[in-house]
């Protein structure tokens, strides 16, 4: 099959990899309709993270399952499915309790590489949620968007504890804080504020919800967050970026006794202690438990009540994925669909 | 009247002070029953924070209303009130959200010094709730424990979402944290580990409602809740003393999903932002909102469900106040109750 590798920061290619096949019993291997490109990809490619040359790419994915193991009860060959960018159990303790991310068999499915023409799924009954028949096309960007930026956006809305009555902010305006944005709204969050500086962005956040943007960053950006909510702060705020400016601008926005949901994947940060304590907020984040959410959301989309498929701004064939990283890392795109 | 004053770091005296005045009209000025050395006194006192020489000391509090400003009108002369270690206003948005020691006119009581026989309390309306009556002597160190160390120990574990089911763990032998173990036991809690290598303080947490103790610190007290939490971890950990090490081990001791309630005071704390996103996990904490729970932590001390005041092993006349500290210093005592 053909899939994305990643050589060295910068440089991805398409190539031929071997055709996944079922490794254990409980394995699915499905085809994809659809996967994508994720802003935590752009670590690797911008030398932030390290790569190990072949690295496969993509955690991303829809598509039909062509193959089940002996052990996959649940799901068919066929079906229509999506999972999340964690592969789990679904029924061990931390699953049941809606950690699915930190299931006590997780696994990455970044380690497969889901941008590619096919994939393994590992725990196939536990990971995939089958969609109710085959979706229309016009679903397709929105089912892959619930994969993760969807999932993400979703977990970091709740985890902020947004909710009717609630001032929501929203640090960050790439996919994950826009669909934060459109989770804020269908948790029922009285107001909106996100935090971009990019006109395109802008006018999605506002179309998936926001009721006010704030165009400035750090200090200032908390300013303008307490001027429009009384000298307090945001009830509810969602951290997007994982950066150190962008966890204190989180938290310096948040009012005593609110909720702070972080997913952005942390990178060099260090929250320093007394601070966090005087600040008196609640913290919550981390890899979002995608799984948790997937049926909640998958009906959403199925009923066309959200549609998070607008954040793929940029539609590729899978053979010009590095064309995509280049428009996602020079900000061109919010998030680029590729097409096996 | 006489009260504790510090002069520099292990230095503190009992002197005259001028007697507190009624200054504005929410005022209230009260004649101490008891007050007590808490184990913050102990950062100033070890060095670790600065003191301004000569320093009133003690924000802990019970007595009799002595004299009330002209606005002051639910809290009458003669009446027996308990109030937190900051004052409130009690009704501004971030008090009635139930974060009071967060109040947007909050004042440490600590400025005013209450290891004394007189002290000032801003907005007494707000900051006081009177008893039912005359309490009982034998009431008075559990009313007293619930103006600070049983109003933080019940945070804590509220905020650590101790409750039925749940196993939580206690990090600190502390009389906040042995009020944790008390405030879990109350909340429901299933399974309730204290971390303590000290006899007495052992005795006492099982005393409260400790199911379990562990003696050993640091990685290897994390792999012994670890033991004896299926591998998982703690749902809910409580973290009373307010250092790396405490809070890496509080950290370190929960389930992804879990909470963490911290209200040891932080001193040098950096907490790794990439270790705290993967372990996906609540954190709250911050300066305990008492006034919250001090008409619920009245009425079961009234009632004689719970008795906090066992955390005081050691009563001196006020004037023997530098004795007091000294043996919790020398943790000689647990904690120290001062009659004026």
């Amino acid at each position: 099959m053909r899939g994305v590798v990643m050589h060295s920061p910068g440089d991805v290619e398409v190539v031929d990899r071997p055709d996944p096949k079922i490794l254990t019993p409980t394995d699915a291997v499905i085809r994809l309709s659809a996967t994508c490109i994720c802003g935590s990809d752009l670590w690797p490619w911008r030398g932030t993270d390290q790569v190990t040359d072949p690295c496969p790419m993509g955690h991303e994915y829809v598509g039909v399952v062509e193959q089940t193991g002996d052990d996959v009860a649940t799901i068919k060959v066929g079906d229509f499915v999506i999972g999340s960018f964690f592969a789990s159990d679904n029924t061990c303790e931390i699953c049941q309790a809606g950690y699915q991310s930190r299931c006590v068999h997780a696994y990455l499915m970044g380690i497969e590489g889901t941008q590619a023409e096919l994939a393994r799924v590992p725990m196939a009954d536990g990971t995939l949620v089958a969609t109710p028949g085959p979706p229309d096309a016009d679903l397709l960007p929105s089912l892959l968007a619930a994969s993760d930026v969807l999932g993400t956006g979703w977990f970091a809305a709740v985890a902020a504890d947004a909710g009717p009555g609630k001032t929501v902010a929203v640090v960050g305006d790439g996919a994950v804080g826009l669909l934060g944005v459109l989770a804020a709204k269908q948790l029922g969050a009285e107001r909106i504020i996100a935090m971009s500086r990019h006109e395109d962005r802008q006018k999605l956040a506002i179309d998936f919800g926001a009721t006010d943007i704030v165009e400035e960053r750090g200090d200032t950006g908390v300013d303008r967050i307490k001027e429009l909510t009384g000298g307090l702060g945001a009830h509810s705020v969602v951290e997007a970026v994982g950066t150190q400016e962008s966890m204190m601008q989180a938290i310096r926005s948040t009012r005593p006794g609110g909720h702070v949901g972080y997913v952005g994947v942390s990178h060099g940060v260090e929250l320093p202690g007394e601070e966090l304590f005087f600040a008196e907020l609640h913290l919550h984040g981390g890899p979002a438990p995608v799984r948790r959410f997937l049926p909640q959301l998958i009906d959403l989309i199925w009923n066309r009540t959200i549609d998070p498929g607008k954040v793929f701004d940029l539609e590729l064939p899978l053979e010009h994925a590095a064309e995509g990283y280049e428009a996602m890392d020079e900000r061109r795109a919010i998030k680029v669909l590729l097409r096996p």
